[in-house]
Formats: structure tokens, C-alpha cells, sequence
């Protein structure tokens, strides 16, 4: 087999075989297959599609590219959450400790977060002392006494993803929907889980621009499921506005808090509820999603999901003074009000903006060796559909910058009236 | 300008400006883009297209590359004569003379056979002491002087192309029209000649698979010299069948002999001079073709075509007592004929298979660095619409090779009834 002829039967519109798709994989993995090869193969795909079935092929292979993870020595059914990446998204904070407190085995990988979207391990490591195990030991020792564990991406898992994306990113093959289900999926599989939820978002400061292409996403994942055996579920969301009110690590971390309690904003704490509520099922812990849905709200109530939270950041060495206590987060230096100068109704809060103005601001990387400020960032004081008068509160900036006067109006002009 | 955003453009089917083709060219000749950019961009390019204007522009940028020849010390309008190549294919050492005996200045870059297809040069280099010139000066003085010189590729010339063609060759983006389009004409500028006559060739033994593709590639190369102001014309020509009865090295050397005494086969000897005769006219040295046809027969007639060729072997160094007496050349050590096992009409002779078998016995290269056995190669008995008997010899295979019968039987089986 000729690495060539795969590219040459891609680019006329075939279906590749599964063992072409594992000679690339092999290949490429090793270095044989150089990335002009590779490259010229992800536009072919980009251009001319792939199947459910190639996807799950080529899904596979990557997933067999590395290491497997074994939880099978944990009892229970092992679930695992994805979200394809928002502003605001501190959904794993929130959803996990709710889905531990009733039973369920959260077995989570997590990454960092770059350009507008922040990432759940920047978040976690907003908590002093807070550890990121890198050890699969400690990992599902975890999982089995706590219920939850969210550990950084392995070097040894999947690494034909890794190569695969580097290239994607430069090559302009970023935005294909078979590439992306079949890196997000590889990696989810090789990570262990029983079960999968994804949380496929779209909008302005989504990846996937329409509700169509979300749900095409969406869709080819659970499709991909179905080919490997595995229960993969998804939801649709909108992103058409940050989640909830905070952006910005410790200020993100706060509102998860809050969340946990009851006290949090209502788009975050419902979508934490639903999505909560279905990984119960899948993990056969609940019969429906109605009863799910009780036990957690139960929990939320009767303290035991904040609980938790705690007993997680402690298991990973946190320091849980700050979760008792949110105030001892340190705080921005600057604090800066931004006041409506029009009235109305708000039509829709550009995510992507408030995304990067709040990587701007010092709480995001713009290139991945940036140095993240914990308490930099932005909360919102209105949503869609709240009536603003001249003059009051949109948001607030938290910064340790001092020179942000373009921020300010950038941010101003995210509100969509 | 980033070049993700110009595979971008590509990959959405937008039409490249010029700057973004400029940039790409500059930048990947100089090593700033990588080839894994280059290739993703060569798919989108395949997958997407590109109009004339746009493949005029990458031609320009791709001439401008490198050094450009400048032939206008030269009396008279020069003219270049380009064939897609295909399988016994010496036009050019036929049609050089023809053209140079009437008073054309025949300025020629030309390559070295690869697979199935021959190259001139190659074929030149079975004359003992022919020397392929690497310098302009000598180039330009022997055109001045003969009237004809070939002269090998330059490796000043076009760097861009060169860069380009070994990376569309491993990444399945050599078969696009634009792009094919674009390499031939940007070496053919950049070697100086004023105007440009094409063969384009479709069929199984051709680049081109139908004429319909040939005539695309025609006129888009018809095209890109309107659009950069040069006089260039085009032939689609068949090539179902090899041109002419021989097929490597001196075997078509001694054809072409023969074809400039009037005694060569028909197809060749017409292609040799209606192609010389539109050439002669783009030189505006005849006002009509059926004028310079009839001065082109003329010199066939009384030998001054076949002088005008001793005339360029000997410019060139070549011994041109192998001209004079094609005896002299070095025969194989084996001479198989192939006799024909069915009778009826030869519908097809596949010069695909031909120019395999060929290299195969020793007549061509599988790969760049084989060295070519100058007397191997097969020497047809029968073209397309002969009658033939049972027993009846259809060629005749050339090798220094003991092993050969497996070349045997797959030359029988390119004759089709």
C-alpha cells in the first residue's frame, strides 16, 4: 500500500478502506508518512467528506494509536463529559460534583484553554495547590473513593490526535466536521469511559457557527458510538451569550460555588441539571431523567453536591479553604464597571468577544506559552432578554492591566441591543 | 498574509489574488512556507480549480521564481515546442531540422524520460558525444549560428516549479489541469522563447486520458499567453498508438533519420510537418502553413532538412558518423520478435503498456537514477488498422536482458483486434 494511492482515492471521492486508514494512522504516527503527505489527505477529506463508518474507522485507529486506559477494575459504569468548547463554559465543575453526590463515576480528561475559550484544568488550577495528576494510578484510585476525578491530557494517549491537529491547525482543515468528531471522540474512547455525553455548542463563540452543523456533529459522534460499541449521547446548545455570568478562571470558579449551592445563574445551573440528569441514565443509575433530575436538585439542596466539590479539590490537593470561603480568592487590581450608554432589550451578548476581551484582559493565552492571570476577566451583570436602562450595569472587567481603555469598548459593543 | 488564510480561500473555492499567489510562491521557493502548507493547498487546488487569470498569475510567479533567458539578441522570433509526451514521441528531433532548414530559430529546453515516457534529451544522448549544453551563451550562439539548439533544463530556471512538481508528484496533485498548465508554461517562458507551439496529447499512453481533457488543457494554455501577451498555440494530438514503429533511445534515433529523409512512417512524418509548418508561420517567416508545408517538403525533398540535422549533431559535438550511417549504432544483444497468435485488424495498440515494456527491457528509467541502455526498446511492425495473420510479426523487442518473457506476452497482449 502506497500512502499516494490513499490520498488519490480520497481526493476522487472514495470511501477509504479500513486498511488504508490504518496504514496512514501506523504511519504517520511513526514519522514514515511525512506531513505534506498527511496534509494533502486532510484537504482531500476536508473537501470530500467521510461516513459514519470511515469516521469510526478512522476514529479507532487514532484511539489505538497510543495507550488505552482501563477503568474496567472500577465498579460501576464510567462516564465521561465533553463540551466542544464555549466562553463561560464551567459546566465540569459544576456537573461533576452533582453527578458524583448521586453515585455516578466521573472519569474526566481535561485541556487548557486557548485563544477565546477557556479550558477546565486553568480553571481547577485557580484553586491554590490544586494538582493536575498526570498518573493513571492516582486517577482511578480517585474515581473509585470520590466518585470524580479530572486529570490533564496523557502524552501517551491518542498521540495520532495530537500530531493530527497540529497539522489540522496550520493547514486551514480545522473546520470539518468528520475530523473534529474523530478527535474528540478517539481521545473520550482511549480515556476509558463506559458512557459519553457531548455537549455540542454552537453560535458566535462556538466552534460549529450553526445549529445545523452542530447538530451534524453531533449526530456523526453518536453514529460513531453506535459503530464502536459504545452509549454516546448528545446535546445542543446555544452559545449565543457567555454561560452564566462569570469569564475568567477564580471568577468562574466562584460562580461553579455558587452554582452547587443553588444560588448560580439559571443557564448554568439548568444545562448542569439536564446534562447531570442524563449521565445518571446512562450509567443505569436512574431509570429516567426525571428521577435523576430530583436527586440532584436533592443534592443541591441538602448541601451534598457543594460537599462534593470540596471533597474533590481536596482529593486533588487543593487547598479548600478557598471553596468554604470564595473571598480569599485573590483579587484583579483594577475593577472596572462598564455602564450601558443606550436602553433596550438585549438581543444577544457576542460570546466571542467577551471571550477575547477576557483573554485580553490577562485571564486566557493568546499563543500557548502565555502566562495565565487567575483573576482576570469578565462577569456580566445582564443576559438576553434583560430590559437595560442608560447608565446601568453591563459588566464588570477584572484586570491587573493597566492600560484596558480599548477593552472597555470592545466590551461595551458585545452587547447586542 | 498568512498562508492559512490562503489555503483558506482556496479550500472555500475563492478566486487567489495576486498578491496571495505572489506571496505563496516567494515564500515557498525561499523555504518560509513548509511543504505540508504547499500540499494542502495543491488539494484545494485540484478540488477547486482555478480560472484562467489565476493560473496566468501563478505561471508569471512561478517564471519570475527563478532566472528568466533573454533570447532577443538573437535575430528573428524564437520559437519553443512543447509535447505533454507520450510513447515514441522524437517529434522533436524530426521537426528542430525541419523548421531550422527553413529559417526557424528553434530554441528548445527539454527534459529526460521517466516510466513510460521518453525524454529528448536521452534520446539525443545515443548519439556518442552529444553534448546537452548547461550554458546559455553556447545555447544562444548555436541557435544564431544552426538555427536549432536543445539544450538541457537549467536548474536556474523555475525553481518554483521544480519545488512544486516533486510535491505534487507524492501528494496524488499532479493530474490538475491548472496546475499542469501552469509548469509547462512557466518553464517554457522562463527559457525566452517569443512564441510556443503545444502538442497536447490524450489517450492511454498520454498524460491526458481524453481529448475532451486535452482540449481543456489546450485552451487553457492558449489562454495563460493571451493573458501574458505571447503568441502560443496548441495541437491535441492522439495517442493511441505510439508515435511512429520505434520506441527507445537510438531505435528513435534512427527513425528520426529516416522520417527527415522521407522515408520515416506516415503519422510521424505528418505530425513532424504540420507542426513545423504552424511554427514557421508563429515566426512569421510564412504568411500561410500550406506556404511553409510545402518549403518544409521542399527541404525534405533535396536533403537540406536531414543537413540541417547533421548540422545540430555536430553544433552540439555529437559523432555525427552515426548520423551518416545509422549502422554504426550499438545494436542489442538480443533481438525477439513477436509474432501475432490470432488474425483480424488492430483496432488499438496500447502505448501505455508499450512504453512500459520498453523501459523494462532497459530503454527507460523506473526511477531517476537507472541507467538507460541506449539500444533497448521495441520497434512496432503493425499500427492501428493493418491487417494481420496468423504468425504474422507484429514487433520486435531490443535488450540486453536475458530475462524477458514476462515483456514477451505483455507486449503481445497491447495489440488489440
Amino acid at each position: 500500500m502506497i500512502m499516494e494511492e490513499i490520498i488519490e482515492h480520497k481526493r476522487d471521492g472514495l470511501k477509504l478502506t479500513r486498511d488504508e486508514i490504518h496504514f496512514f494512522i501506523e504511519n504517520y504516527v511513526s514519522g514514515s508518512i511525512p506531513d505534506y503527505q498527511a496534509s494533502a489527505l486532510l484537504m482531500a477529506i476536508y473537501l470530500k467528506g467521510m461516513d459514519a463508518e470511515e469516521t469510526a474507522i478512522l476514529t479507532l485507529e487514532m484511539e489505538n494509536s497510543g495507550e488505552i486506559w482501563d477503568l474496567s477494575d472500577i465498579p460501576g459504569l464510567k462516564i465521561d463529559k465533553h463540551s466542544t468548547g464555549g466562553v463561560g463554559d464551567k459546566v465540569s465543575l459544576v456537573l461533576g460534583p452533582m453527578v458524583a453526590s448521586c453515585g455516578g463515576k466521573l472519569a474526566k480528561m481535561s485541556g487548557r484553554g486557548l485563544g477565546h475559550t477557556g479550558g477546565t484544568l486553568d480553571k481547577l488550577e485557580s484553586i491554590p495547590g490544586f494538582d493536575i495528576y498526570e498518573n493513571i494510578h492516582e486517577f482511578k484510585e480517585q474515581i473509585r473513593n470520590v466518585g470524580m476525578a479530572i486529570i490533564g491530557q496523557s502524552s501517551d494517549l491518542d498521540p495520532a490526535d495530537k500530531k493530527l491537529y497540529a497539522l489540522r491547525d496550520v493547514t486551514a482543515t480545522v473546520s470539518c466536521i468528520p475530523l473534529i468528531a474523530s478527535s474528540i471522540m478517539s481521545k473520550k474512547l482511549a480515556s476509558g469511559s463506559d458512557c459519553i455525553l457531548l455537549d455540542v455548542k454552537y453560535g458566535c463563540g462556538a466552534f460549529m457557527k450553526t445549529k445545523e452543523k452542530a447538530h451534524e456533529l453531533a449526530d456523526l459522534m453518536i453514529d460513531i458510538g453506535k459503530h464502536l460499541g459504545k452509549d454516546v449521547r448528545a446535546e445542543v446548545t446555544d452559545m449565543d451569550q457567555p454561560l452564566g455570568f462569570a469569564v475568567g478562571n477564580n471568577l468562574e470558579v466562584k460562580e461553579a460555588i455558587n452554582t452547587l449551592k443553588g444560588h448560580g445563574p439559571k443557564d448554568l445551573f439548568n444545562l448542569c441539571v439536564n446534562s447531570g440528569s442524563i449521565m445518571l441514565t446512562q450509567a443505569k443509575l436512574f431509570k429516567t431523567t426525571e428521577e435523576a433530575k430530583e436527586a440532584i436538585l436533592e443534592n443541591v439542596k441538602n448541601g451534598k453536591a457543594f460537599e462534593k466539590f470540596v471533597e474533590f479539590v481536596k482529593a486533588q490537593k487543593g487547598d479548600t479553604s478557598y471553596i468554604l470561603n470564595p473571598d480569599k480568592f485573590e483579587m484583579a487590581k483594577n475593577i472596572v464597571p462598564i455602564y450601558s450608554d443606550k436602553e433596550g432589550i438585549i438581543k444577544r451578548i457576542d460570546a466571542l468577544t467577551i471571550g477575547k476581551c477576557a483573554m485580553k484582559l490577562g485571564g486566557g493565552r493568546e499563543v500557548i506559552t502565555d502566562v495565565i492571570n487567575m483573576s482576570a476577566g469578565i462577569v456580566l451583570n445582564k443576559k438576553i432578554g434583560d430590559k437595560v436602562e442608560k447608565g446601568e450595569l453591563l459588566c464588570t472587567l477584572y484586570t491587573n492591566k493597566n492600560e484596558y481603555s480599548e477593552i472597555e469598548s470592545e466590551t461595551k459593543n458585545a452587547f447586542i441591543f
